[in-house]
């Protein structure tokens, strides 16, 4: 509904003239949104709507052969990343392995027609992974109730906040908070696989406790599990530089077919190599228990064969004698049902963003809100855990030549089959190697050399930033990005909220000019500071409010006034209003303001109020204002 | 440290003179900061600093008599209030009734030298206990080792917040959110306590499952307990009018003595009413004791005698067989630990700026927050949960006569002489009495009345208060705070992320002048609708971008500068700043943007592309910049 109404208001807004336009902003924003409401019937329902709700129109007349050819090919690509970064991330969000690949596939679909970006690939993360941990832990191990429900809850959210293009949202975060936080997640995560590769057990989640945790038990190493693992990340490291040789050709000189298809296949195995590196690793200890040589790697083990149920996801969970109600999952995950939620759109739209600019193209947020909040719920009916737009994935799907969202049928189409056929080979993916899978996707996300940038360019932006990740590592990550979000808000708003107020006194009289639109922020500071200057210094002075730069009053600033007012009163002083806006004008009269004021000029106050003084009653307010300002007529 | 800085700054920046001031108050800021630092060193230690951090050491040396007698008086009215109050809320935080007694003494203690006012007195409150209830129940019943660690860890945080002078957050929850999560946590408090009146057992917390269970169960209503509290609700409401009786006397008639003590009476009663019927009806029970009629009312029952321990908070807890760690306890209360500090801090707020407009004196909130904090620390020492200031018992204090804080004294020491010796007394309290004495203490709270003063004044707030007041029910009290919060800071921060741009087309170029500050919430809004509007319509033009008001950029908006240049790069256009101020001009250089191009006017940028599109190279921008500005030299 909100949608066409706030998006034509900023188009018109745009297109005032540079010359021709006044400082009176929302007045002119009042008029044209006037002008929108009538036009809203028709674009509800407008073609423009459907093709912005989805997107799919735009690319599907136009699709081909070349066009299925690119995408099938980025599409198995992505597929062959996802089925061993779905194994681990079930992990980490403390869930059987199966669970990783049923969030897979759902999101892949649903993104091909409701997305607006042909390179994100939606599907579990690492960051939705620790969070799902975090908010959704089941009181019975490896149960997925509780993180069912948070994907079904946090779709519901998230559609509802695209519907109510409440995208806009992300705006709000500012990128040194996001940066920060994405670092301190990149480290907790990367942190919390030490446990896996060295083979140690019962580990907290907590960075501090794991930490510590970590260090107190290394006595406990397991000396398969370390080979493993750090082979595994060796190799792993290596094998993703063949993605990005630089050949160094000469100039015009020919490369033959050989060197090309060389090439190709270097580049695949580097694209391909978490798959390399699962399938090498569960093909070693295939061997090895085939020798009889078992039980020195921790194993995924065995998971559930076949595709998940389509059903509708359980309110309740019942453990033997204890019977946990949708009351208790609700209470449980709490906070997680709004964190949740909006960082799986800001992960989503930092994704999206940096592509979207790669490759000339724009995204939508709101619209991208709707996409993952619709996975998310559809995903729920099909055991899947809260997805998004994973960095890794859309990377390689970008360089994989994907051509239009279809791809994600393809990389859906990959998992399902691997769900259907594939599940008992699982079985020997030691989990030393899915920690090495993780560690090497999210290592890239710890970025430390923008605390330098921030350094040189604006060190006010180093204060969020610094507060996100060290609030980040100290408390949980979850609590660092509400955090730093607070602290940079309050950053912004620190001038709105004590406005500089410009004074003048003359004998008898304070001048007094609010810089700023007076809002609940500013207002009792406004008042209570107005009354402390026009009282300080023995005898007490009546007040010119200029209104000047006034555009727009809320309740907080009609009480604020009101109070200022009475006090003046009570003092014996008045308080005269001057240069008001019409709309402002017309606000302060709904509000029946007690021993309200006005005059147009400050001269006409100051004489008024010297007049006053002098013993003369002063021409009671309301008698002159509405003819003064016509707009009240 | 950062007090005298920040208080320095709005000092300074009000005196500028009105007419001399400029539209840079950023830069002006900036000088003043500069010289408060040097100055900060001597302010810190001041007398000036100790008096506002030891608010009692301005009225200690005047105490006299008078003031002692009239403290006495409402110190001990109070206490009279507090001891019923106690009983009740403990039982709505789910503690045994002890601990509303425990939590009652320690705030009254502290804040006589920490508090900045004379009325608030400190102690459980109805929105502290419910807020208790929701984050920190312990998983073993009546256990309050979870309460006693949210006191200490929210005292923290109060203190924290304190000595960064955060006072100034309460001034970003407007009034119609405050208002609205008020009635909200009114309503979901009194419906709470129908159960109690009419003795059903086992009704949810939560708003919706609660009426919802009320009534499902209203067949199991006991006639007993219905009848005593309806009795005691009706009582309270009118020996409550007993305070606010208007006499009516004729102007200049004489009042006799026998009437004054015969009013002042009344007035006691009506003040004490709590303790009148708590008294009353405990009496009654006994008296059908002592009758050996018993059995027909849910009763306090037994309660631990004596005065609470002074000790160390325990971090763990153990049940039997299961123990509860610190980690248990912390990840357990969660979001707790940051919403009960800022409603602790809202409500004392909200309490001390209504009495002290009405008296006429100042409260600082950063000092409030020291105060609440350190009561609320000291208080874990004895086993209390959240405390913060009482509406309903500061407005007795106040109407008391109180003329310094040190009515805490006395009100301490009735506590904790109720706690020595009458605790065996309590065991007769009906529940149902503790129920009315809640229900009349809350009521008052409701205010639908803002809605019409809304609606007439400023209908945009209605959103957030509406926002609030039905999340608040919908799905409990702490996230409609939280929402109802982001909504209005929403409402707030629109036109800062959605700037109006004004435009100009000339031809081949774009004029464009941003309106406010370039800062995160705008910043990719502003290069993305430039480079829209520059490539709309067929050609490409180059822009010159007007940065006349722009007094502050941050790191966004300079990655986003930098984006749009590149971007305007690629499609072989450039990008020209004109009337770049001093600051601006300085964090632009130290970004060290490529292709940045700075002119001082329109025309001769406009001159500058025209002549390059005509083939000629453009002066690389850091060649004329610097002379042209000397704030850089």
């Amino acid at each position: 509904m909100h949608q066409p109404l706030l998006d034509d208001a900023k188009e018109d807004t745009d297109n005032a003239e540079y010359a021709g336009f006044k400082e009176d902003a929302a007045d002119m924003k009042n008029v044209q949104l006037k002008d929108q409401c009538r036009q809203c019937g028709n674009k509800l329902c407008s073609i423009s709507t459907l093709r912005k709700k989805l997107p799919c129109i735009k690319w599907i007349p136009k699709y081909g052969l070349r066009e299925l050819q690119c995408d099938a090919i980025a599409g198995f690509t992505v597929g062959l990343t996802v089925i061993p970064q779905g194994l681990a991330y079930s992990k980490l969000a403390g869930l059987p392995p199966q669970y990783g690949l049923y969030s897979a596939f759902m999101g892949s679909f649903i993104y091909c027609f409701l997305g607006t970006s042909k390179d994100i690939t939606l599907g579990p993360t690492a960051i939705m992974s620790l969070m799902t941990a975090t908010f959704a832990t089941s009181p019975i191990p490896q149960d997925p109730t509780y993180a069912i429900i948070l994907s079904l809850v946090c779709g519901v959210v998230q559609l509802v906040m695209g519907t109510l293009n409440l995208g806009i949202l992300v705006n709000f975060i500012s990128y040194p908070v996001i940066n920060a936080f994405t670092s301190a997640a990149a480290v907790t995560i990367s942190f919390g696989q030490v446990k896996n590769i060295l083979g140690l057990k019962n580990i907290p989640r907590e960075f501090g406790p794991m930490v510590y945790e970590t260090f107190a038990h290394i006595g406990e190493t397991r000396i398969w599990d370390t080979i493993m693992g750090l082979c595994s990340l060796v190799i792993l490291f290596l094998l993703k530089k063949l993605r990005t040789i630089d050949w160094k050709d000469e100039p015009g000189a020919e490369i033959k077919l050989s060197q090309k298809i060389a090439r190709k296949v270097l580049w695949l195995i580097g694209t391909g190599a978490n798959a390399v590196i699962v399938i090498a690793a569960a093909g070693i200890v295939a061997v090895l228990h085939s020798q009889n040589i078992t039980g020195h790697l921790s194993l995924t083990g065995h998971l559930k064969e076949g595709l998940p149920p389509f059903k509708v996801p359980s309110f309740s969970v019942t453990n033997g004698t204890e019977t946990y109600t949708a009351g208790d999952i609700f209470s449980g995950i709490g906070m997680g049902f709004f964190i949740v939620p909006v960082l799986g759109l800001v992960e989503t739209i930092a994704i999206g963003k940096a592509f979207a600019r790669r490759n000339n193209y724009v995204i939508d947020a709101s619209q991208e809100l709707i996409a993952i909040g619709a996975a998310n719920i559809i995903g729920s009916f099909v055991s899947s855990y809260p997805v998004t737009g994973s960095f890794s994935r859309t990377a390689v799907n970008a360089q994989s030549g994907v051509r239009t969202p279809a791809n994600g049928i393809f990389t859906g189409a990959i998992i399902l089959l691997a769900l259907a056929v594939l599940t008992p080979l699982f079985y020997y993916i030691p989990n030393a190697a899915l920690g090495a899978v993780i560690i090497s996707a999210v290592v890239q996300m710890v970025d430390f050399a923008i605390v330098k940038s921030l350094w040189k360019t604006n060190k006010m932006d180093l204060v969020p930033h610094l507060f996100t990740f060290v609030t980040s590592l100290a408390i949980g990550i979850e609590y660092g990005i509400l955090i730093g979000i607070g602290v940079s808000l309050l950053i912004l708003l620190y001038p709105v909220a004590r406005p500089p107020l410009k004074t003048l006194v003359r004998p008898g009289i304070l001048l007094v000019q609010p810089h700023q639109g007076m809002l609940f922020p500013a207002a009792e500071y406004i008042s209570e500071s107005i009354v402390h200057k026009a009282t300080k210094g023995g005898r007490p002075r009546s007040v010119v409010l200029d209104f000047q730069h006034i555009v727009k009053i809320d309740y907080s600033a009609v009480q604020s006034l009101k109070q200022l007012f009475a006090e003046m009163k009570r003092k014996g002083q008045c308080v005269v209003l001057v240069h008001v806006q019409p709309q402002v004008m017309f606000d302060l009269h709904q509000a029946e303001i007690p021993f309200l004021i006005i005059r147009s000029t400050v001269d006409e106050a100051c004489e008024d109020i010297l007049a006053q003084a002098d013993g003369h009653e002063m021409i009671l307010p309301q008698d002159i204002s509405d003819e003064e300002h016509p707009a009240l007529a």
